[in-house]
């Protein structure tokens, strides 16, 4: 039965967590066909944005539980098929991607509020729709909300290839900045190259920070948006400027430091967590955004493809590959 | 032979490092009396601030390493002997206090820039006057200029009962905040209520930091000016709210943390370095620690007083004291 049939018969096909644990309760049920109601649009969904944090959600071991059972996914682009009756700012056949969801986007459909909705320019695939909500609006939080980069400054984005690093560098480039990215692979090395980091360099490399301070002259890096602090904090503290800051955006455990480096040089670390963005500026983030999909200075970069049926795989690649390559993305 | 009878004869005596090392390295000596140049000014020194900086620069294993002979010291209290032809700032007798020297501050006599001296308001000793340059720089820094400080806010002061800490105090209070201090001893805790802290823990007692969470109510604490932070800084992450922000004062050593707790709240870990604030910045802190001084928000706290032939053990003091209770000081 097609998604529309089922739809017509108020069915879909959804992902459904009826346990946490592993990549294996991520199951497809079919399911009713959510509604939008008051200030919610429903959106029949064309991709989705597989995002490192929901797998940490799915494992049960993350500070966020929601409720069981549970649709993962905070990021689907599609079209809106309905809207509540409340709802103005968008109308049926609207191109739309979303950065949150009520229902959950891991789905054929998915519910969210209109404010958590935006719209997609015509330039954008629903694929890159799909990469464009956290991955761009968390290295934008990185670069400019917590870390305050600035035009002509230096940043490193050290894990450089996954959605949420090449985002970054797309908008450290469009702002201005010079830019250095890292990956685990040439090929990732290439794609860094490829969306502006005129300085590459691979971190599996012996000795490749030893490169990033010679091509700063020995100065250091002003910035760094840092995927993965438990393997990096402390080379980053080394690799920094003089009042440099290092935004964390990912981390999976404990990691020594010594924090004079950071007295010395004066830097800072700064946690960032999308989830904290309040609603001014979530507005500056989006214009900031809309601004660059639609004059071509941000361009989603869409990695591995997935069926709703392989989400299971998406969720164990996400994790375990070696060099990512783009944003990992559900197509339905 | 008196003070003033050397210097008829052109003598003084002074503190010379000749090797680094233990604070047996300092030794007094029979020295020639300096001569105020250009902009400097010649200040007779009546006290002296013993600083941990100072410390460790003698032991050799600082970044900072002075040519040798050596006269350690930034801050000196006292009067004004001799002003240099280009000197516009200060007149023979006025009472000084220097943030750093070109001479060095542990000696009869010392010669600074003239930017690096200031009036000694008269409701100051000498001793306070030795005790207000560093610490309260760095106080102001940390507070102010470094992870932003706001009336309103709370701030706890880890290791609150030192020249720094007490500085802290009394600038968190003056501004407006509302402060919390950790000492290491009862008579450390009274003197940290005594300067303004309305919440005081003694943070050898242990499950303190439940307490410290208890006065916020389980919030937390919006700023942490930290003086120990390789004992201190996973604790700090557990204390900060959301958003708030650890100044790193000192450390001695590598520790641990776990990066995700400053990603969960959004917290920042930032170095404190009092040598890198620039001109504007200086100028800006003078005008507020003046304000403070004059119109008594701010009292320098003198705690053990030296002479110039006891600057070993005041070398050992300031290190291995369990509990600090106010600014060392040597007494000439």
């Amino acid at each position: 039965m097609s998604a529309s049939l089922r739809a017509a018969a108020g069915a879909m096909r959804a992902v459904v967590v009826r346990e946490f644990g592993g990549p294996e309760v991520l199951k497809v049920e079919e399911v009713a066909v959510p509604q939008a109601q008051g200030k919610q649009v429903l959106i029949k969904v064309s991709a989705v944005g597989v995002n490192p944090v929901e797998t940490y959600i799915r494992s049960g071991t993350h500070n966020i539980k929601p409720p069981l059972p549970w649709t993962p996914g905070n990021d689907a682009a599609g079209v809106v098929e309905e809207v509540g009756k409340e709802a103005t700012k968008f109308k049926k056949g609207d191109r739309v991607f979303t950065k949150s969801t009520v229902t959950g986007a891991y789905a054929e459909y998915t519910v969210a509020e209109e404010d958590a909705a935006f719209r997609l320019t015509d330039r954008l695939s629903f694929q890159q729709g799909a990469a464009a909500g956290t991955p761009y609006m968390t290295a934008y939080r990185a670069l400019f909300h917590r870390t305050h980069g600035k035009p002509g400054e230096t940043v490193l984005v050290h894990g450089a290839s996954g959605g949420v690093g090449l985002a970054a560098v797309q908008l450290a480039k469009a702002r201005g900045m010079v830019v250095m990215g890292t990956a685990g692979s040439s090929e990732g090395m290439e794609l860094v190259r490829k969306n502006g980091a005129s300085h590459v360099f691979n971190h599996r490399e012996e000795g490749y920070t030893d490169k990033i301070m010679a091509a700063t002259a020995g100065v250091g890096v002003d910035l760094i948006i840092e995927m993965l602090a438990n393997v990096n904090l402390e080379k980053d503290l080394e690799l920094l400027a003089r009042h440099g800051r290092v935004g964390v955006v990912g981390n999976r455990g404990p990691t020594e430091i010594n924090a004079r480096a950071a007295m010395t040089k004066e830097t800072s670390i700064i946690g960032v967590m999308l989830y904290h963005m309040d609603a001014k500026e979530l507005g500056e983030t989006m214009s900031a955004l809309y601004a660059g999909f639609t004059q071509g200075t941000l361009n989603p970069v869409v990695g591995k493809e997935y069926s709703l049926e392989q989400t299971p795989q998406a969720h164990k690649d996400i994790i375990e590959t070696k060099s990512a390559m783009g944003k990992v993305v559900i197509t339905i």
